[in-house]
C-alpha cells in the first residue's frame, strides 16, 4: 500500500510509451522514485504493455535490490538505480529503443543542435556517450551503463538538471526528469529532434549549427527565470 | 459572448493540428481574427490539445495585449499580432513544428518547386526567411519574427495573398489564409510538399525545377479567373 | 437509377483512397465505367472524402460531357475520358498524389524493377512519361495528359492490359484496371513499390535490376496461363 | 477436428501481420506445424486478412501435399514445407514483404549489426541469401527457395535455432521460431532492425559494426544460460 503512488505513476508513464510510438513489444521501461522511502517502482522485465497493471510494477531500492513485487524487474534496473542514487533530483527515468534516437546512438554521433525545437529543450547537442570499454561490459553491465552516462556528463561539464537526455553509443537513449511523466515527455521530444536532425542533414549536408543568440532565447523563454511559455 | 465565434473557430482549427499529424504535444497554435472587433482568439500557451475548449482560447488585440481570457496566450502571440496588423486580409494564422517543413527550415533552404502538387498551391519556391539577426533575437523576439516574415516577402516581391506559407530559418513554418481552416489546410499542404521535395532530391539529385508552363497551368486551374477546380 | 451501379462502385473505390493512406484532403479521384452505357461515374471536384456519397458521383460520357449529376466532375475528368475511349478494356481509373510515387514522378525517373514485389505486378520498370510540351499544357491540358500517357505506352511498346500504372513526369501517378477496385489496388501497390525502390537505392546505390528469370517467374505465377496464386 | 489447434495458431499468427504493419493486402503468410501429425496449417493463397478464419487455413504435409481444406494453400507453401522437413525444431514460419527488410533484400546486402537491438536477437549480421540461379528459378521455384535459404546457412555455418531470420536476395524476408507467435515476433523485430540499420548508415556512412563484447553481452542476457531478461 505504501508504494501505490509510485506503482501508479510508473504504470501510467509506461503505458504512454506505446501510445507515443516509442516502443516495439517490450523494448522500453519507465521507473518512478520515492526519495523519502528510498525506492523506485519499475516495469517488470519482458512483460507486454497490454498485460501491465500498477500491481505488476516492481519495487526496488537504490542499490537495485528488489523490495516488493512478484515479478523480476526490468533487466535495465541497475542503470536506473545508479542514476537515482547519484543524481538526487531525478523523479523518473525512461529507456527506449525509439527508432530515430537509436539510429543516432548506433551512429555514435551527438545530435547537432539545428533548430529551435531542439533549443526549446537543450542548449547543447544531445550527447552520445561512447560505447563502453570491454571491462565495463563484461563486468556489471547495467550498473556500469549508469556510470558511462554520468562520466559523459562529467567530462563535458553537463548538468543533468539542464540536459535531461543522452544517447548511449551503440545502444539507445535514456531520458529523465523531475517526474516520470516529464521523463516520458523528454523521450518523445528526443525522438522528434532525432528525426528532424536526420532530415536536416539529408536536405543540406553543410548546414551550420544553430546560432548562439537563438539557442539562448529559445531555452530561456521556456526555462529561464523570466520564462513566458506555459501557464506557470 | 461577443468573441464566441472566433473562440469557436480558433478551437476547431487548433484541434485539427493533432488530427492531421502536424504537432507533438503542444508544439503549435492557431489563431482566428475578427477584423471589425480588432481582436483575435489564440490557443493558450502550453496547454495540451486534449484539454482545450473554446472557452480556453485567449482574446488578444492586434498589438498583442490580452483583452479577455483566464489563461496566458501562446508565446508566439506577438508574431500573430504583427501579421494581422500589417496583412489586412488574413483571417487565420498557424504555427507548427511539423517534421518535414521544420527540417527544411532548419536546413535554411527554400523548398524548390518540383511538381504539380506544389504548383496547385504556389507558383514559387516556398520561401525560407534567413535566421534573424542577433539584435532582433535579443529584442522583442516574437514581435521581430513577424517583421522577419514580412521583410522576406518584401525583398522577394511576394504577395501574402498568393503565397500563404513561409519557413522561418532555423525555426519552423508559419501559414495563413482567409480563414483559420484555410490556414490549417495550408500547414498540411506545406508538410506534404516538404516531404515530397525531400524525397525528390534523394531520388534524383540533379532534378530540374518545374517548367513555367506547368506552374502557370496548375495554379490557374485552381486559383485563376477561369479556375475549374472545386464547386465554386 | 440506371447509373446506380457505377455510382456505387466509384463511391466505394474513392473511399478506399484515404483508408489506404493514398490521399491528403481531396488530392485524388477514382472513376468507374459502364461500357454498354458509354459513361463513367467520377468523384466530384474538390469535395472532401467524408462528404462523399454515391449520389454525389458525376456521370460523364467518354468525350467528357456531363450526363447527370448536380456537381462539377473532377478537374481530371478529361484524362479519364481519353483513357476510357482508347483503352477499351479498362473498367476503372485512379489518380492520386501519393507521396512516394509522386516523388518518383517529380524526379522524372522510371521506377527500376528491383525485386519480386515489383515483378509480381509488372515485368518492366514503372514508366515515367516525360513532362508535357508547352503547347500541350497551354492547350486542353487534361485531355492532352491522356494522350501523353498513351504516347508513352506506344513509344515503349507497352500493353495497358499488362502494365496498369504510369507516372506522369512532374505530376503524379495514374493507375487503372479491369475494375475500379483493381485500379485502387494498383495505386496502393505502386506506392509500396515506389517506397521500397527509393530505400533500395539508398541502401545500395549500385544495386542491379532484377534478373530476367526472376521477373518471368514471379509475373507468371500470378498472371501467366499456369498461374497458381490466389483462388481462381 | 484433429487439426484445429494448428489452424487456430496459424490463424492468430496471420492476423498479427496486418496489426504489426508488416503486410499490404495479402503479401505475407504464416504457418504452424504439428510435428507428431506431420502436417502444418498455412494461410490460403490470395485471401485478404479480414476474410480469414481458422477454418480457412489449409492443412499440408511436409512434402507440400494438401491434406485438408477447401482452398488452395499459399503459393509459398513448398518453401515452408522444405524448411519444416529439414529444420526439425521449427514450430512456425513467416514470410512477408515488409518495407525495410524487403528493401535490404532488394539491395542484396546483409544487415550489419550496428547496435544492441540487433544483438538482443542475433550475434551476426542478418544474412542475405544471394539471388537464386536461373536453373533453380525455372525449376520448382518455391521448393528451391527453401534450399537457397538452407544453403546460405550451411555456407556461413549458421544455426537456424540461433539465427531465426534471413533475407532472400531480390525477394523478401523469411523468419521462423519455436512457435508461430515467435516467428511473427521475429518478423517485426527484423523490420525494426532493418529500419534502424538503414538510418544508421545514412547518419554516419563510416560507422563501425558493433564490438564483440557488446554483441556477446546483449545476446547472452536474453538467450544465454544465465539470461536475466523476461520472467522465465
Amino acid at each position: 500500500m505504501k508504494y501505490d503512488h509510485i506503482r501508479e505513476a510508473a504504470y501510467k508513464a509506461n503505458m504512454q510509451l506505446p501510445e507515443l510510438g516509442l516502443v516495439l513489444f517490450t523494448f522500453g521501461n519507465v521507473s518512478a522514485v520515492d526519495r523519502s522511502l528510498g525506492v523506485f517502482a519499475i516495469k517488470p522485465s519482458g512483460v507486454p504493455y497490454n498485460e501491465l497493471s500498477p500491481g505488476k510494477m516492481v519495487i526496488v531500492d537504490l542499490d537495485g535490490n528488489k523490495v516488493e513485487g512478484d515479478l523480476r524487474p526490468s533487466s535495465d534496473t541497475l542503470t536506473h538505480a545508479v542514476l537515482y542514487k547519484h543524481w538526487k533530483n531525478i523523479g523518473g527515468i525512461v529507456h527506449t529503443h525509439s527508432t530515430f534516437a537509436t539510429a543516432w546512438a548506433q551512429s555514435q554521433r551527438d545530435i547537432p543542435i539545428f533548430g529551435t525545437t531542439h533549443a526549446d529543450h537543450n542548449t547543447v547537442d544531445i550527447p552520445c556517450a561512447p560505447p563502453m570499454g570491454d571491462a565495463m561490459i563484461k563486468g556489471n553491465y547495467e550498473y556500469e551503463t549508469g556510470f558511462q552516462i554520468m562520466n559523459c556528463f562529467k567530462e563535458r561539464n553537463l548538468n543533468y538538471e539542464e540536459v535531461e537526455m543522452i544517447l548511449v553509443g551503440n545502444h539507445a537513449p535514456f531520458t529523465w526528469g523531475k517526474t516520470p511523466a516529464k521523463a516520458v515527455y523528454n523521450s518523445a521530444v528526443l525522438e522528434n529532434i532525432a528525426h528532424m536532425a536526420y532530415l536536416t542533414e539529408q536536405i543540406n549536408a553543410s548546414v551550420p549549427r544553430l546560432k548562439k543568440a537563438l539557442i539562448k532565447k529559445h531555452f530561456e523563454r521556456k526555462h529561464g527565470p523570466d520564462s513566458y511559455y506555459g501557464q506557470h
